[in-house]
């Protein structure tokens, strides 16, 4: 069957505190995309192995609690989905993304303004883009 | 004369599905664009042909009912206009991008969220990039 | 101390029209920046000198009154922090960009909707790129 | 059985000229790639029908006597396997490539340097870039 | 007439050592590149604006004795051709590249490789990348 | 004291099976680079340790014996310095790049032809590029 364009494009939030969680998920939802929110990893995890098909990608902290971290996360996503889409939020961490992100994902730093959540994911579910 | 800043961003619009016609409608202004709509390559080309500074890009869905379909239809407006940013929305075909679409082009699979419109189109739009 | 998502997102706005200044500022406060406005480079100059860390990005006309215009503007802040990102914005001048503008910036084109200001801010905040 | 370093990079060359054919050969060569020419769109076709793994990229001309054009073989050859790898030579219709070509490839305009054909092949086989 | 595939590809370069300027020779030799050498950026433009359809690109060093230096040099050949290729060679003012560069330019850092120069030039003449 | 032209332009290389290295060092000498052979990961990172303004990229595969593999060794040296460029060689592992390789890096899959790896390590070395 044929996607419908209201269908919900669900993105896989993984965030362990309650202020954060609530800013996420207005921006996503401003931007017309669903959140699914988890504070673990772990959980992130389990959820995406149980039902990958229903996210479109991944929007994880880099400290996230007990469990794997947003680094460790996103390499074991990417194992059982090459081409899924990541984008890693952080505060303090940034520098770490060149040794420790996968290729072909966005870090947005904090304080960063809704828009550029919303942006980046559309960067990364977009297929194509300006420069060729 | 200068252009004004309020002067409207029209954006060509190919869609025959009233639903998603007022979907995509609805994205577009919320970022700030104006959308003509029509939901025939054909009419498209006519208007494109007849006017064609009064639009800044081409969001064509694939399957658009009789005359050509938006893969044709875009290499039609690039014959013209070799620079004209083109955005393909489309369920079914995304792969079929990589054969028949045009360089320098954004495909947004359905179901897709406005921000992903709206962020498609600002790409093509805007001159450079972060990558030099 | 770590900074909190709540945290402004400061964008340094330099335009002398006080009309595009209004437009300007709803669009960035819509996608969740603070703007910043002043209407001279000399004064835009002098402000980021006086506190470089209070800013995330340029927004720059290119035609500004007396002092630096934003050609200028945008170099002599690249040559104090090599990395700071920039858009500039203009009617009649987009052509210059090729041998005016710095690496690494965006230029928008007026009449621009407001979602492509947005889009351009947060394309160069952001790390990492779908590209590869 | 893992490949072997020195197992050859065989592309499949669309040239009608010889005196190109030559220099394409000698360039390929030079870069360490081997070359199959073939005169037609035609034969290329066919033989990358009857063994699609033998190739590993596509160099074509524009103007290739009877048969497909240089566009229309692309096309086909990427409803076959939608992320091959393909160049273009031309001389007078560059500017076709924004409306023709297939996205993700690369056209070489006459003249040329032999380096440059090289360039073109490597990034395309190559996977990941600077840029992110 | 059509060009022909053996033509020389020019590249206009501005380098007052002599020990560079042979290094850079013998680099674009082997990569099948025509060398023309002046050791004054004045020299350079003025050959430029002579016949500018005779160079494909500009290879400048940033330090080139009286007149322009290098970034100056390459501003007033994109003033006089917005997207003529440019590649600067240095090995002291790198970081200048970021203010003091056109957009769509490659700097390569002394001491460099021949293949570094060869790339860059092939980059930059082809057109389109493996990125969309 | 500025850098002379001719100083060698030294690449970290490690692998294991002499014959590849052989065709890697022909390789790179041809495209003007000086390859420094290692088998080992943990010899690699020690000598990248010792002293690392000795070498300009890295250049691994990914299966290398005892000690850290290809994926682990590039992480550990982005740790200490987080631009250092990295090319990966590989002949059945090219898939596990996007969950374990590192951003702002490039995957060269066996077999190869000489000019893939100078085209490789080219690119990550030279600052811009043309898509802006």
């Amino acid at each position: 069957m044929e996607p419908r364009v209201t269908d919900p494009v669900r993105i896989l939030v993984v965030e362990d505190e309650s202020a954060i969680q609530q800013f996420v998920q207005d921006a996503l939802t401003e931007g017309g995309f669903a959140a699914e929110l988890t504070g673990s990893g772990e959980d992130a995890l389990s959820r995406f192995r149980h039902d990958r098909s229903k996210y479109r990608a991944l929007l994880t902290d880099i400290g996230i609690g007990a469990g794997p971290n947003g680094w460790v996360l996103a390499r074991k996503i990417r194992e059982i989905d090459p081409d899924f889409p990541v984008v890693y939020m952080t505060g303090g961490h940034a520098e770490e993304w060149k040794s420790q992100g996968v290729p072909n994902s966005i870090l947005v730093e904090k304080p960063f303004a809704p828009a550029q959540l919303v942006t980046a994911i559309s960067q990364l579910l977009n297929t194509g883009s300006p420069s060729a």
